[in-house]
């Protein structure tokens, strides 16, 4: 059977979902989507260990690399899991670690959402 | 009387404040800004809200323009408070109604934040 290389759609995912917020009202389930994600960067934490991994080398990062944030290890990891679990990001063990990726496409996504506002 | 119609900046204004988030990791400061603003998206029906002002007729609404995102004009009333609360939006009464308007800037600034992914 031809390519099945796409990855299976999450049942949480709320990647790729919605128009430009300033085109047309969302439709409720589109705001169910949406809110996930941006719930998921809604706290200092999280939003600034999404840009840790985000911004990191290659563009990946595990709960090694991650350390001047203020808060422990297993804080660390919780909220990584829930950003995981909000579908942005991705995650691979290997070895001891498990490494934590953005997934671009929500990213995109979530930027599209607002950028095309007038400004 | 002079026209007042330029609002105070407010104390809890979280405006352009904030790389995109694959450049460098947020500081603690930065983080605690822009997730104020995510956090107001976070919500289905504040976000539904907001994409209805966002996207309505000459970029504003009041809630006398709002009736079918099956919440009671109280709560659309309280969720447009928090949508300002949280820099996204201005207000301005007119009559008997409260005029709400995308903070464009602030929108423009969201999405500079998430949009430089690479994809």
């Amino acid at each position: 059977m031809p390519n099945a290389k796409v990855l299976p759609v999450r049942a949480t995912d709320a990647a790729p979902c919605c128009p430009p917020l300033t085109e047309r009202p969302l439709t409720a389930e589109e705001a169910e989507r949406a809110a996930v994600m941006f719930k998921a960067l809604g706290d200092p934490v999280r939003l600034r260990l999404f840009s840790l991994v985000a911004s990191h080398e290659g563009g990946e990062a595990c709960v090694c690399d991650i350390s001047d944030v203020g808060v422990s290890q297993p804080t660390v990891s919780h909220h990584l899991k829930k950003l995981k679990e909000a579908g942005l990001l991705t995650s691979e063990r290997r070895g001891t670690w498990v490494y934590y990726r953005v997934e671009p496409s929500v990213l995109a996504a979530m930027g599209r959402i607002l950028a095309s506002a007038p400004v």
